[in-house]
């Protein structure tokens, strides 16, 4: 399998290194772009390699799509081509997981509209207003959309992607 | 199954959360003994409530332990209980895990003798010198010891550990 991560600078540090290993543990390529192929500093400590700039991600190539939360998404969905990739797994049907404020690239990419989902609470009101349909809840799968609402989440949250994967 | 992992303050924050977040992803009960019972703050971010002190630890009811890395490891081998926990998870023949700097505590438990295992480099001198078998490996296992030595090598520390506790 190959995972493909969208994430910038000030992403929160578990959620872009929580799901980095644990995909790696199942043995899976995973891939991180970012707006350039430059280092990441996360929030508080962990810092990572681009491997690519989102201009160069292949989206055919990958069969997930990871977006994890912290400050980095409210940059990331300004960028056309970060919404272009997300809509494109998520016509492909592919596995498509946010957590925390990563939901704020998917309410810009318009593709909530009647699905069920979950948030940080800070940005529930946006998710609302996109269309979707809140819950509450630890993590929500609607199809191939898998959503969570904070690091706390995170061991359900990868179970469900990680199951999602499997098939 | 119950995991029991005893740190501190300052320990690593991923070689803390990484581990407490993945053996709950399995659906395990985990516990963390700590000095005290009081709020243990990790070098960088990562805050949570110890459950129990080490005296307070029933080392019977648990299935494995696992020692988190940081500046927790070198407060927590001066201190006799502690160590007198290691020691009856060894006896016992349960899976004992550490990685990078928890090797400190195994050092002090003097459970390492004639034994393969890896560590921090910083402290592999010290690792020897307690007459373990020195690897530079991701992960090293020996019957019911797992060690790793760096946040890096998370994925394959957990994956080795929990494939152990699963038999």
């Amino acid at each position: 399998m190959k995972i493909l991560i969208i994430t910038a600078d000030r992403c929160d540090d578990s959620e872009l290194f929580y799901p980095y290993y644990r995909l790696a543990e199942e043995g899976w390529s995973v891939s991180i772009a970012s707006f350039a192929k430059t280092k990441i500093s996360a929030k508080y400590h962990f810092e990572i390699e681009a491997d690519m700039s989102v201009d160069e991600v292949k989206e055919g190539e990958y069969d997930a799509l990871l977006l994890p939360g912290g400050m980095a998404p409210e940059k990331l969905r300004q960028n056309a081509r970060v919404l272009d990739i997300v809509r494109a797994f998520n016509d492909a049907k592919k596995p498509v997981a946010a957590i925390c404020h990563g939901q704020q690239i998917l309410i810009s990419s318009k593709i909530l509209k009647g699905r069920k989902a979950t948030c940080y609470p800070g940005i529930k009101d946006d998710l609302v207003n996109a269309g979707a349909i809140y819950f509450n809840e630890k993590v929500v799968v609607d199809e191939n959309l898998v959503t969570s609402r904070r690091p706390e989440d995170l061991p359900y949250f990868m179970k469900a992607f990680i199951d999602m994967i499997k098939g």
